[in-house]
């Protein structure tokens, strides 16, 4: 069932992606081809799954709000083409491909996010299936997790923390800040989609606390155990790069163990929830046994 | 009046971005100080002014709509830093202080910038003296006229037109994208706020763009004719950097004809408005007399 739903939500959502980038072809070619390079780069397509999976966790489909679904895709995409730049941490491949800067140069790169970015909003403001009311919560949602509070306050975090021993608690924030907001962004946004009362909004964005909490845990334990061709990016390169990882402040097995714990928490946030909420369950379980 | 109006205007705008700057101290100090700085950079707030202008010239006091009004703010200081970084325009002075990235380094500039953006919708989102469609409408606005169909791709145009001899069509339409877009989404969200019909809209629009024109114009020819410490910029750099302008691609002379000429078609749009649209009208006559 896991792989299935996800499967189809993948495709229904690269599908939508290439509908938007045909509709919407910019302005400049040069710019549209850069947006869409790493746009369509592949990943796992997280975020836009977790709105809709959020909806089908109230028993509302979420596949209604496909289109509203990808404007996360394009922050999420943005905040990668940005955090490769050689001013931040000057990447040339992501997911095994060049980084959008190696092909594109730096100025189209960093256009390119900067338009990715106010592309996200005009997605949710022109959504033909969604009442205003709801368009402007989900914008509150989106703005707040990817701003100073969220996404890059994290990210400034993060580049400061470089070389430097960091507690585990300042990690925890930083991730929280910088992952973890969007995750909770995505959640709440299928939430209230879907109409959720304020118990059940406050159940789900538990769940996507620690839905994020065991995302990055792996993250960094993939970092050690991973396959380099696998994951796309060399393997131990956290400890190489003095990085302060779940795994670096603690051990391999210490990291384990708080993934586990996190996916827990995270099931058990969902005990209200039937049925609806097993792709929810079976998620964070992937999440801790994922490869990539 | 047109003095007194501005300034009244211009203060109560400053005051405000102090106000949300202090409600939204960021979760990091340094990003906050480094969005602040350009930010409090000064500048003439013409687009917020134009938010609340348009909504006077519709009779309706534009001051009600303070708040919202400098969300447009935030995207044209966003511009700023990103354009003047070293990748772009690599400019070291911008209003005569040092440009965003030569205080806080890249990384941070290109970060302050994001949060920027990403800021002005939240503070359209969560305005609480407008109701949510008209909150959507404007995000529209905004998200159009900054992203891919507008700002970005005309400041990706721009980049592409470096050292090479365009024609003055071309031109035009890089700037109607790059700076006149913005002033189009300010003109046209004071009319929406107003609750402007259809005819009004359309007039108010046709305002816009030849008072983006003529704006444009000035620049170019305040490069040639201004005085560096007014201007904040070493007069004559754009014949320097071999740039396309009104009046490299023609002379002092016919950039001077043509900026009259917007001028002229910017207040024959105005001509169902009353006295209401004083400001608007005095606005453009002071575009090109201005020396900075």
């Amino acid at each position: 069932m896991m792989k299935s739903y996800m499967q189809r939500k993948m495709d229904l959502i690269n599908q939508q992606l290439n509908e938007i980038y045909t509709e919407n072809m910019a302005l400049n070619k040069d710019l549209a081809k850069a947006m869409n390079y790493s746009l369509m780069a592949g990943g796992k397509r997280l975020r836009p799954i977790l709105i809709m999976a959020a909806a089908d966790a109230l028993g509302v489909d979420g596949e209604k709000f496909l289109r509203l679904s990808t404007s996360i895709e394009f922050i999420h995409t943005y905040s990668l083409i940005h955090d490769d730049l050689p001013a931040m941490d000057n990447d040339d491949y992501r997911r095994g491909k060049l980084t959008n800067h190696k092909v594109f140069g730096e100025a189209l790169a960093i256009l390119a996010g900067d338009a990715l970015l106010t592309m996200a909003f005009e997605i949710i403001a022109t959504d033909k299936n969604v009442d205003a009311e709801t368009k402007v919560k989900i914008i509150t949602e989106m703005s707040k997790a990817a701003g100073a509070e969220g996404m890059v306050g994290g990210q400034v975090i993060d580049m400061q923390s470089e070389n430097k021993k960091i507690d585990i608690q300042t990690l925890k924030q930083m991730h929280a800040a910088k992952t973890g907001a969007l995750f909770c962004a995505a959640i709440r946004s299928g939430a209230i989609l879907a109409g959720a009362d304020e118990k059940q909004l406050a159940n789900l964005t538990e769940y996507a606390r620690q839905f994020g909490l065991a995302f990055q845990i792996t993250d960094d334990i993939l970092d050690v155990v991973g396959d380099e061709k696998t994951i796309g990016k060399p393997v131990g390169s956290d400890e190489k790069n003095h990085k302060s990882t779940y795994v670096t402040l603690g051990s391999l097995e210490s990291a384990k163990a708080l993934a586990q714990e996190a996916v827990d928490k995270a099931k058990a946030s969902l005990v209200d929830f039937g049925e609806n909420a097993e792709f929810l369950r079976a998620l964070v379980d992937y999440l801790i046994t994922r490869n990539k």
